[in-house]
């Protein structure tokens, strides 16, 4: 494998000239039926509808050379396939391979990284046995009563991730099962959490590769004091997801432990037990194993090296083309879905966090635009906010639609002679097209420019089966874009410095609060801060 | 008053050119006590800190000119007292007062519109006594029981402003009442709210202006249909907030029918009966007086010409420092509050759709950016998120941190020596100081560039008095810049051309259903998108 800066590939010089006159979009005949079914592309049970993006034959030439150059699924495949690729080349780094994919690799009996999905299976193994012992009777309860609620406590991977997928998927929860979630250290979160629940039929689910998240073992602190003064005792109730003997490895504390590896990055970890536990529990076992078989085989079709048939492929480089090329700051990703409330938040993690970076592989400043923003809200509740920017705004933001044919619940009824459901997908359809489209309008303040790039991915059903495509389909969008950047998209030192400076802080109030010694100087501008804050 | 061009205001000159080497906060030294000190402002009962924005006093200067120069605070004084702000000079518009503020203006002898205060006032009262109405026992359910839960339909300024509210302040929910919102056109929205309710002891607060929004209207038919299945009856469950005379201000078909009025926006609508009756029912009719005191008290904050001490006007400016000269495409607000989970939402909305425009107050195109794009979540959640990229991306992403002295519940405990919430306001310290300071590293991976701008807004407890305030803060902020911007930040002409075709596309469907003739050209783009999707 070669690490070459994207700055040097001989396609990016061609999307650079390229991008001086992009397809306009806008005006009668620009989106002709022959554009409309050329520009749509499959992969497992999504279609990706893409005449509304800023492109011709052309660019996508150009941009399929570009993965090539950068070996795109090349290194996708050796990802899969274990090779340690969360490095910064020259420099000391995490130095670990990437392979969140290998928990979903365990229906084949030649896995990608035998290894790893050995583990996998061992977790999973483990996990099957303590849903049905939850389902049996055997585990239950002080009062020998089965649990009905989890709270899953965690942060960032440990709850993003889980809770997107949660949300996305409450329709399938079985009868008397739910969860929740706490992350914040904002001992509110955890009060309006636990104002509501019956700890008594309650697991909790703590989750924390390290074993020492600070947020994380705060809340778990609390949680345990409260168990106590109900009279409950946590090693009944609690349980954790750690790695490997950390410290909250500890059969003598938890009910049960569950493990993750160092090889799976916390924000690309919901299909490994960080979310089986929470999942199994409200969607049982089997739909757990759903879930994984759909983002296993979104990970095989990623496989495919024509960017055409690959959909996860297809986005990174369309994404690439609106951000370095169109120079678009942003991304907007808008479900059509209710239920994917929370995706959109998963996903700034899992972008932003991969591809938020400024040095390269080799570790060099990079010269180009990494990772964009990332947001957006379900429609159609966003086209009565914020859609006046998008369609009239002098911010062009690029969006990524996502719908479904058929509803969750099939819970409909027909109002003017449509359903529900059909309301929202000709929504999806009509922003769509009006974006791309515009309209000319005497009325200059009733005028759309249009040329406002998007896309279409749609789906039959949101069911635990296509919400795992449906990640996998981002994850190996995401990891196909640090591709091309020649970025790591699998560390996070960026996160380091804002901890090492809350510690400082904290110090000073412990000290505080002791009478003892502050660490700091008295023109430290933690000092200054906390004094015009008026917390000191 | 006059309506001057952005790009021709003299400050705006001046501050091109001083951003061409704005204040660096990078580095040793360039935070000293005096500068944390100085910059800092207060309002109401808010603090903001604002040392970690890249300016000096020249800049400071040159932005109290703009403010000045652009007759900000004028314009702002004048749409209190109901100047006809709603419209675009030269052509046909909405020719409206702007007057959410005389909502809260319900506390003096003079207000500032005498007429919108007295209908406000009428409201208030009618609103008063059905709360006193549902607690004397004389409104109950067809069982003589009291309503326990309200649902509120509506979507955009009907949904955002109230869920953000409701969330900021469920720890001040009256016992054994609370508040669920269906908002999406999704089936699958209405049929998971329903599925936890029970409809014998709910309200449901149906809220459209027009009285004619489809998500609106579709969702209230499913719920109706839902009540007669259960054997209720809907009008003794429904209620509605509409214009007066419109479709939905109908009591044969309502319990009681509230009203708003044209010259208030939906964005704005949260502190008229848009929000009051929801939240005049979970909190009480005092807790709802509540937020309008505190929302009252900013807007008198905001009538102060000096931005050093307004800081809805220096966060405007602020903003606008950073978006128009500095360069930076969007605007993240982190509340270190979990209960302002939504509020980001809320803002996109409020901010997105006032300021997403492209057409001068004057009719002309603008030649500056105008609204950026809004996002965020709550820390210390984002933190575990997308901090990465605002730490070390290649887009610059100004923050805007939203925290507070006190929690809400004060169920705390010291975990190693300090408070959850004291480790949530070092995480906010830290991360504000992280941003702007950066650090040097040897291994380029650890670096931290830094100059990163954010300012810290900080308020003792978040009450229904400072959500009050909080939400009148931001409101005048973003109409600021728009009195800045010299665009119409009261109109939302951009979200008509979608709903057209959705319109067009849903009589397609319609037209399948009935066998009848279609609207569209066979080579209508609607008609290719909705083969490619595979929905014809």
């Amino acid at each position: 494998m070669e690490f070459k800066d994207f700055a040097n590939l001989q396609s990016v010089q061609t999307l650079r000239k390229l991008a001086a006159t992009p397809y306009s979009l806008a005006g009668r005949g620009a989106l002709p039926p022959e554009r409309i079914s050329g520009y749509q592309a499959s992969s497992c049970d999504f279609d990706l509808l893409y005449a509304t993006q800023r492109i011709d034959e052309q660019v996508l030439t150009a941009l399929q050379e570009l993965a090539d150059e950068a070996e795109a699924v090349k290194k996708f495949k050796a990802m899969k396939s274990g090779e340690v690729l969360n490095t910064i080349i020259g420099h000391e780094s995490e130095d670990r391979q990437v392979l969140h994919t290998a928990c979903r690799d365990v229906f084949s009996d030649s896995p990608c990284e035998p290894q790893a999905t050995a583990q996998a299976l061992v977790q999973l193994a483990r996990l099957k046995t303590f849903l049905a012992d939850l389902d049996n009777g055997i585990l239950t309860n002080e009062q020998g009563k089965n649990f009905s609620t989890m709270i899953q406590v965690g942060i960032g991977g440990s709850d993003l991730g889980p809770r997107a997928l949660y949300h996305g998927l409450k329709r399938f929860c079985r009868q008397g099962r739910d969860a929740c979630f706490i992350a914040n250290v904002d001992p509110d979160d955890a009060a309006e959490v636990l104002a509501g629940i019956d700890l008594s039929r309650t697991l909790v689910n703590v989750v924390s590769k390290s074993g020492s998240t600070l947020e994380t073992l705060t809340n778990e602190g609390l949680i345990r004091q409260r168990f106590i003064a109900e009279g409950l005792d946590p090693g009944k109730h609690i349980l954790s997801v750690t790695g490997e003997g950390s410290p909250m490895d500890d059969p003598t504390k938890y009910l049960a432990s569950f493990h993750m590896y160092d090889y799976i990055g916390g924000r690309y970890s919901a299909t490994s037990m960080v979310g089986g536990v929470t999942l199994g529990f409200v969607l049982g076992y089997e739909g757990f194993l759903e879930l994984l078989r759909g983002a296993n085989a979104m990970d095989i079709a990623a496989e495919e090296s024509d960017l055409r048939k690959n959909i996860p492929l297809l986005m990174a480089l369309l994404g690439i083309w609106n951000h370095n090329f169109l120079g678009f700051a942003t991304l907007a990703v808008l479900p059509y879905s209710q239920a994917l409330i929370r995706f959109p938040a998963h996903l700034q993690q899992c972008d932003m966090e991969s591809n938020g970076k400024s040095i390269s592989k080799c570790g060099n400043p990079v010269a180009w635009q990494t990772g964009p923003v990332v947001w957006g809200e379900p429609g159609t509740n966003g086209q009565h906010a914020f859609y006046q920017l998008l369609h009239q705004g002098t911010e062009i933001v690029p969006v990524e639609f996502i719908g479904f044919r058929e509803s969750q619940y099939g819970e409909d009824m027909l109002v003017e002679g449509t359903s529900s459901q059909q309301k929202l997908l000709a929504n999806l359809l009509a922003q769509s097209l009006a974006l791309a489209s515009g309209q000319e309008h005497a009325n200059p303040n009733k005028a759309f420019s249009g040329n406002r790039p998007n896309s279409l991915l749609i789906g039959e059903r949101l069911t635990p089966y296509t919400m795992g495509s449906l990640l996998a389909l981002y994850e190996n969008k995401i990891a196909f874009q640090g591709f091309c950047w020649n970025i790591n998209s699998f560390d996070q030192e960026g996160v380091q410095l804002g901890k090492r400076m809350a510690t400082r802080i904290l110090s000073e109030f412990a000290g505080k609060e002791n009478g003892q010694m502050k660490d700091l100087l008295q023109d430290a501008p933690e000092i200054s801060l906390i004094q015009a804050a008026r917390l000191g």
